[in-house]
């Protein structure tokens, strides 16, 4: 099996399907963007892909949804069915790195977003340093491991680790750091495991106030909790909107199949994107 | 008035900022970061802040809704009620600019996330050039200006027009470049002009099915279109998540005032982010 991921080594992408190596034996292969990733498994490149799906200074935000939804609209014969086989949530944690523990800094590197997120520690701590911008906080602590004594980079402990640079301070940015959820696409379906999420593309069949209630109607009679809802302008496509729904459940067992085919009547669209289990707070996804 | 935006002059931000600048004279602010331009408008330093909201390269997405989720729980007395006060969507359109239309490029600058979106145009155009990450596509396009012929940029044509860049080639995007949103904040409430937003936030007694549900039935029952739904994890001060809703209509005018009313009972937290006038496409936002 070949994992592909947003490289280099290092990212947040890569500890994500570093992680999920763990649970299935992979090979990881790195690609350039967000986007290279997913098609390399939309095309059948690669067997599996680890994205980044919420909130990531890793690529644009929206872009695996939207993605995952074009290719629910694709009816062509090349189309590869990936549906989402897992999920992981990180901790975003900025740390300053460098080849040793001790000689002073000349110039830090990183992402702008970290550079942004951290900008009060480096003016309290580093008014002298001059500050340069790379493409991820990878490359800031890939980057610093090539050139040595007076650069610093701003990154995970993870990416640290993976160039064997030393942790001078951990937990740096100014505000509390985020999470950023990971999703595992691929061309199978894990079977239920009693706590599994399904995560759905809807969209109504017309713009109608009370369309997305009637939805939620189904889901509160059967007692499915509901764990995200979002809602995409569907570029008109398919109406005004689409919607994102995580629910409780697998698409195989009740009640959320039954569910699932009294929805076929009331939407317009309406894709089963994956069924796969929950991924449990204080897993080893750090390590 | 004073109106705080991202710098520097040719962000999206600032555009956004310059399009409202013509509804109501202020005088332009910049400041670093989306964070820093937030607290500007929460402390009273400025009047407005023109801020990203949705799937923007400048600054993290959710950063401004989960300001404004924090700011409605403060309680203490240095409190300013700021609250939404317009709304603006604006196309990005990747450009590349430089001095002059003609001189060959050495080095090509931008925001990692411009250059990973425009990378099928660089490698076939520009395979020999250098590209170097910037903070922001603006950042990009005011260094360009500074170092001249052989230097080029990849930035809005707002961006390119701010630091006197020609335009040498529009829309160089390998996807379809997404649209960002904008809201301006600040502490006054734009009276009803009979097509109104009205952004809301709220908590739910309790995490059970059907919660979102029961509050979605009051918006259907009184016949008004939600246009955006969204869940947030809340970090567990008000129960596992948050909803902003924005739908049809002004706080103060019926249908949604009385549906205000019955959601309060219904809520653990009901908030009224701001009511204002939707944005037109086709507005004069890209002059």
């Amino acid at each position: 099996m070949i994992l592909a991921y947003l490289g280099p080594e290092g990212t947040f992408s890569h500890q994500a399907a570093h992680y999920w190596t763990r649970q299935q034996d992979c090979e990881l292969v790195s690609y350039p963007t967000v986007m290279a990733t997913l098609l390399a498994v939309s095309r059948g490149d690669v067997h599996l892909a680890a994205v980044p799906v919420e909130n990531s200074i890793e690529g644009s935000v929206n872009l695996t949804m939207d993605f995952l939804a074009k290719e629910q609209l694709r009816t062509d014969m090349r189309k590869t069915d990936i549906s989402i086989q897992g999920e992981l949530v990180l901790d975003i944690v900025h740390c300053l790195a460098a080849v040793d523990k001790s000689s002073p800094l000349e110039t830090i590197l990183s992402h702008p977003q970290a550079l942004a997120q951290c900008r009060g520690y480096l003016e309290n701590h580093f008014p002298q340093v001059r500050l340069e911008q790379t493409e991820s906080t990878a490359h800031a602590a890939a980057i610093a491991a090539a050139r040595g004594a007076g650069w610093g980079a701003i990154s995970s402990a993870y990416a640290a680790d993976t160039y064997n640079l030393a942790v001078r301070q951990k937990n740096i940015a100014d505000i509390t750091p985020n999470q950023t959820r990971f999703l595992l696409l691929g061309d199978s379906e894990p079977e239920s495991t009693g706590n599994d999420k399904t995560s759905l593309m809807l969209a109504l069949p017309q713009d109608k106030p009370g369309g997305l209630y009637s939805i939620l109607q189904e889901f509160a009679a059967a007692g499915i909790n509901l764990t995200r809802i979002e809602s995409r302008p569907s570029k008109k496509e398919l109406g005004d909107y689409i919607f994102f729904i995580d629910c409780e459940g697998h698409r195989r067992t009740q009640p959320l199949q039954r569910v699932l085919s009294l929805l076929n009547t009331k939407t317009a669209l309406l894709s089963v994107l994956g069924s796969y289990p929950v991924f449990v707070q204080g897993s080893d996804a750090h390590d």
